[in-house]
């Protein structure tokens, strides 16, 4: 039987039953986990669910974070060092890139807390995940303050790409079924995607 | 093989290939229609992959738009009227909602055209889609512009959520595989999801 839920029974909701809730209405989420390192090159891991794409030209990716998490430890070293990558999460990640995700203190990294390799491309500051098959290295651009519920906006422009060739499609879609990324739903769930079917570019007759 | 691309190469590349690239990389991105009426009640539909979660507390969400393309009715709509819908995409709604994000003339009201039906909750002046089995109604909190590519941030918070009883969880986890959401990677390709696995709250022992 379909309901309908209003504001008021969403908010008489209690608190973690009401994030669960929320977490999982806006449809499968990307499953990142971000990489960066603090002045002293110390890394640290965290999961992300947030990623959203702002736009390709230039190429530009954007995350939401709360300024007083966990995530704290990666916002501090961004904003200290200005790079950090983001990194595509595989079946065989599970359950080390959920665990990266719980409260570790700030002198230990989460690369070796879950068991997963911090490798580096070039010069570049911010470690990437060598067990992902996709990992992409980002310029910070601006941290935009969402006023409403205090959490961040974090804007960054692509600097690498580290992929499989052959995953890479004649037309330059890139086919992240084909690398096994996950999705996720809600707060804690992670699940398979199958092959996907490319509808093309939408006319109006 | 795994390459590793560089700025260079990306600023390089013909401007579809890049947009197909650099729309595939953030991993798999939710598929939600966002259905709006203007002053008149006119109806309007489009496809959104930029769905993210802000807070459960106050219930926010945004989406990514821009100021000058086929999704600028939506836009004009919702900042007439305050309110819009996000419904969720599964595989039997394909291709029609793929098809709504082709460029109707403003008259031309995509539920027509797709063949899907506009229904309403209560005096809510936004219509949602009767065939998704999730839809949230929303207020227009904040417009954000990201001055970086004048891409515009719409923030809004939840009046109403309406979807089958049977898929809450006891924790409130709302099971979305069950309902054959779909998750889309790059800017046409759909992808079935399988049942996932939840990891729960990670602790840093």
């Amino acid at each position: 039987m379909t309901q309908t839920l209003h504001r008021a029974d969403i908010d008489a909701m209690p608190s973690r039953y009401r994030a669960q809730f929320i977490n999982s209405l806006s449809g499968f989420k990307s499953a990142n986990l971000i990489g960066t390192a603090d002045a002293d090159g110390s890394t640290n891991l965290a999961m992300l669910s947030s990623v959203v794409h702002l736009g390709a030209n230039p190429p530009l990716f954007a995350h939401v974070t709360r300024p007083t998490t966990v995530a704290r430890h990666s916002l501090d070293n961004l904003q200290a060092t200005g790079v950090y990558t983001y990194n595509h999460v595989s079946p065989k990640m599970l359950p080390a890139a959920h665990q990266a995700a719980a409260k570790y203190p700030r002198d230990v990294s989460e690369f070796d807390a879950v068991g997963l390799t911090a490798s580096y491309v070039d010069k570049f500051a911010a470690p990437f995940v060598a067990e992902s098959e996709l990992s992409i290295g980002m310029r910070l651009v601006e941290v935009l303050p969402i006023k409403h519920n205090g959490t961040l906006l974090v804007i960054g422009e692509i600097a690498w790409v580290r992929c499989p060739q052959k995953v890479i499609e004649a037309d330059g879609y890139v086919d992240i079924a084909e690398l096994d990324a996950v999705a996720i739903s809600g707060l804690d769930s992670y699940h398979p995607v199958l092959s996907g079917t490319r509808y093309g570019y939408p006319e109006p007759d």
